[in-house]
């Protein structure tokens, strides 16, 4: 089982799904795919992977099944009616969806006698496969130390812990960090190119500056840990000084000052909670107590 | 005035000034500094700087003088007095405004026979002095010119070109990716932190996977350049379905998701304007007109 050329079975061929497929293939396993149109799958049947006519032949073709469908409302039409093959085998889910949702799988799954593992994939399609990139697992600790080389052909496979739902609480986690840090992107994008500045002249100083960022975060982790926000580098006061040159900038540019407006007024809540003179940091006490703060 | 030893003047020491004029101190600079507080200049004044009485013998004390007080009030407050001393002088002015107080301090010094060059700090008091650390500039070029070793020792001096407003246009994008960033950063740390995690053991995974974030930013620029976005890695309507995980796991556990609730309405926005298949970058097309996408 711990051979490189574990066979496996991908259920879902979307474009996630795919991408999935096309890794486990090029890294050399058997593979067996099943998708609800079939036609997706021709390209890979092209390179070597066996097609299965029903979930039923797929799942039945190897111990190690890897699904990848829309949502968990879709994993269950499909396997739903064929849970009774799943004795003995081996669910790898890496389909998007809530902690509780995970919870209720892994239930699911033992109950048709099945092990399961829950992952959560942290990059695009065109990402798979490269061993930068996080896919993070959360549940049964022997599967995924048993099928790790397959795993590690997705990308590099973190383990969080046997609670199933870590891996979708860390995906949503870190999702909204993607969409934060990609909105005020986006933000600060169409403000310097009200000025005439283009995208990719600002973006690789954008992305020089969130390595400072970075730098703060690693600053402020163990301040949040500590319930202590000493504001030695910089304060809530002088960033609500400093975030009123951005809302008035953009407003007399006509972009939008949603998001601005509303990080600056969970910074004035910081404050009103006594946090002025502390590190940003503290907004988490804002964002974990929100009915003490309105 | 090409030599590694110009003699420079510091108006400010707050922590930024202080650290500003230390790292000038470090690097061989002969400086004079004043400051409202003058007991601030002592641990300076102990390395060697020269401490002025008033900011007019500050200004005849060197060619090149840095100013980085709380404001431009405050800028004006100290210097309109003696402004008559600052014919002949060149003033870096790395006090946080936005783009229209650099203007019209260029037109200010111009009045007072000085030259100007407006500049902003995009590095903590701790940070300066690093090569790493980013200052922009803009304005004149002669001056950032005549002046880069002296700057350089401040940090990494990046010119942006003529308009006086760039390096103000350029903070204020910057600082809101960083308050997006960091008020990201700190909702998905609640939220894993409601599971137990500590934020020193979230962080560096959330870190790790910036790096991935900044390369959608590279694969998204173009795009925005272009005015076309195409969705081929991930649709609006994939991160519309996802960030329902985020909102329902972070209600849950009692978190504020007034964030989350905004980043979904644009994308909503975005997809209500035909975006739905489009890659995220499309959300920008919402926050340059917010007038048509109500
Ligand atoms: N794309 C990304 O960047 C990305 C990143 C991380 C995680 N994910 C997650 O990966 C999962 C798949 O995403 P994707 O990008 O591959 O989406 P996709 O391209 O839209 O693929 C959706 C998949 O679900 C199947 N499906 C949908 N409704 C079905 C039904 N009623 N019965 C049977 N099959 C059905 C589709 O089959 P058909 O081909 O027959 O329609 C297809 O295989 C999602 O949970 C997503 O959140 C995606
Ligand atoms: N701290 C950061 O991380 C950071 C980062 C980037 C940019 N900046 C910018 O750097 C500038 C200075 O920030 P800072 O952190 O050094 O702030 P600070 O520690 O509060 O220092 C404020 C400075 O302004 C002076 N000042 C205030 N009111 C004055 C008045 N009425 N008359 C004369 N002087 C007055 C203070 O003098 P006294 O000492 O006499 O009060 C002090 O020198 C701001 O524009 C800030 O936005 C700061």
């Amino acid at each position: 089982m711990n051979s490189d050329r574990t066979a496996v079975t991908v259920i879902g061929l979307g474009s996630m799904g795919s991408a999935l497929a096309a890794a486990l293939l090029e890294a050399g396993h058997p593979i067996t795919v099943w998708n609800r149109s079939a036609g997706k799958a021709r390209s890979l049947v092209d390179r070597g992977a066996r097609l299965a006519a029903t979930p039923e032949e797929a799942i039945a073709a190897s111990r190690l099944t890897i699904a990848c469908v829309w949502d968990y409302e879709v994993l269950h039409t499909v396997l739903d009616p064929i849970a009774d093959c799943l004795a003995g085998k081996v669910l790898v889910n890496l389909t998007s969806g809530s902690p509780e949702q995970a919870h209720e799988a892994v239930e699911w799954a033992r109950s048709h006698g099945a092990d399961y593992l829950d992952g959560a994939i942290m990059t695009t399609p065109p990402g798979v496969g490269s061993r930068e990139m996080m896919f993070l697992y959360s549940g049964s600790h022997a599967v995924f130390e048993a099928y790790r080389p397959a795993l590690a052909a997705l990308g590099d496979p973190l383990y969080l812990g046997t609670a199933p739902g870590l891996a979708s609480l860390y995906d949503a986690a870190l999702l909204g960090l993607m969409w934060s840090t990609m909105t005020g992107w986006l933000h600060g994008t169409a403000l310097v190119g009200a000025e005439k500045t283009e995208a990719t002249a600002f973006t690789p100083i954008a992305i020089r500056w969130l390595t400072a960022v970075a730098g703060f975060l690693t600053t402020y982790a163990p301040q949040v840990d500590a319930g202590r926000y000493p504001g030695d580098d910089a304060t809530v006061d002088v960033q609500i000084a400093a975030i009123g040159h951005l809302i008035h900038a953009a407003e007399r540019r006509g972009i939008d000052n949603a998001l601005p407006e509303l990080l600056k007024s969970a910074m004035e809540r910081a404050k009103a909670a006594g946090h002025g003179s502390d590190s940003y940091a503290s907004v988490i006490e804002v964002l974990k107590n929100p009915a003490d703060h309105r």
